[in-house]
């Protein structure tokens, strides 16, 4: 399948890698097709491998990432066609996390809103998936390198839209729990879920853990 | 031991009557001296229950649970006399969740700020440590029944105070995993986890279940 990735950073580069594993072709997309960080992936990871711009990446995925920064996320969307997006499937991993006035970071958007909401409004026929952005994203694609079972989320409005991503949670990452919280509202609580898996991360000297519902 | 508990609500009176249970002697506080729910419960707890003011109830404790609701910790905490409070204790179980507007709630302070810092700013020489708020009043005082273990996180500036109540929790409760994530500050990630406990009750049907983190 071809998948577009929105971001070049760890974030994008992860899943893409991961993705070539499986068989895919992935194109990064960033802000300049000349981007120095997709161009260097690319030549890595092979003739399955490309990069462009956020447009030519949202073009060329029947299925969408968005890894880009929180803070630069709707930015991102502007350049993407209409019509690139009409209908496609867009998991959105990305964080509104503000780390500019330091650590630790705030969110950009919290409490009565949320990125993922900001997106699903501004592109009405994307049908967004919130999900993996609670953890690592080494733990996204390799959830069995923690020991003993933990839990992925996801939300969204479309119940088909979350039944793909729910299949590539499961059969191309090996998530053996999925959550599905319900509509994109519910992405409010998976966003602001960020400052207490930052301050666990500080606490716990490690990126490698992630939350577990007992009942 | 005395336990001060302000909020005759059902987690003041779980958490109580817990107490009692273990031994302790405990009264409840309220606005008014009079309250109904106060006077029932100690009705029914007998010679180890009590129920007074906020001001009285703080007196009485020499450790102290903050049971109100979040948008009434404040003001209840206006009422107790300075005096009363300084080096005592509290463990602040409280969420800053506005109901007002419907479901699901707000939170009336998050991201820069807690409701746990509002009331340690309010009180400098008062040890606030931040626990429980992250479960179920029946799952804070009776963890063993949930199903395999599960976390509780704690913070607060004190470290003494800090042990005191992970000695309540572990000793008294029986709770088998302390998370202390620091200074009070991170009461900011503990009480913005409420919108994703939210979610997750209405995905579960059911408020017995709680986080644990796997690494």
């Amino acid at each position: 399948m071809n998948i577009g990735i929105l971001g070049t950073g760890v974030v994008g580069q992860t899943i893409g890698t991961r993705l070539i594993e499986l068989g895919h072709n992935v194109m990064l997309g960033s802000r300049l097709a000349n981007n120095e960080k997709g161009r260097a992936w690319a030549r890595v990871q092979g003739s399955q491998a490309s990069h462009g711009t956020f447009a030519e990446a949202a073009k060329f995925g029947e299925i969408l990432f968005n890894c880009t920064s929180g803070m630069g996320s709707l930015s991102a969307l502007e350049f993407p066609s209409k019509s690139d997006l009409t209908n496609k499937v867009l998991i959105d991993v990305a964080n509104p996390l503000d780390f500019s006035r330091g650590m630790p970071p705030t969110l950009t958007v919290s409490n009565t809103d949320s990125l993922a909401e900001q997106i699903q409004r501004m592109h009405p026929l994307l049908r967004v998936v919130k999900a993996l952005n609670t953890m690592n994203v080494d733990v996204m694609v390799h959830p069995e390198r923690l020991h003993g079972p933990h839990d992925v989320f996801i939300c969204g409005n479309d119940d088909l839209a979350k039944n793909t991503v729910t299949e590539i949670l499961t059969d191309w990452f090996g998530w053996e729990s999925v959550i599905d919280l319900g509509d994109i509202s519910n992405a409010r609580g998976m966003e602001m879920v960020l400052p207490l898996w930052i301050s666990l991360q500080r606490k716990l000297g490690t990126a490698y853990f992630n939350f577990k519902i007992v009942k």
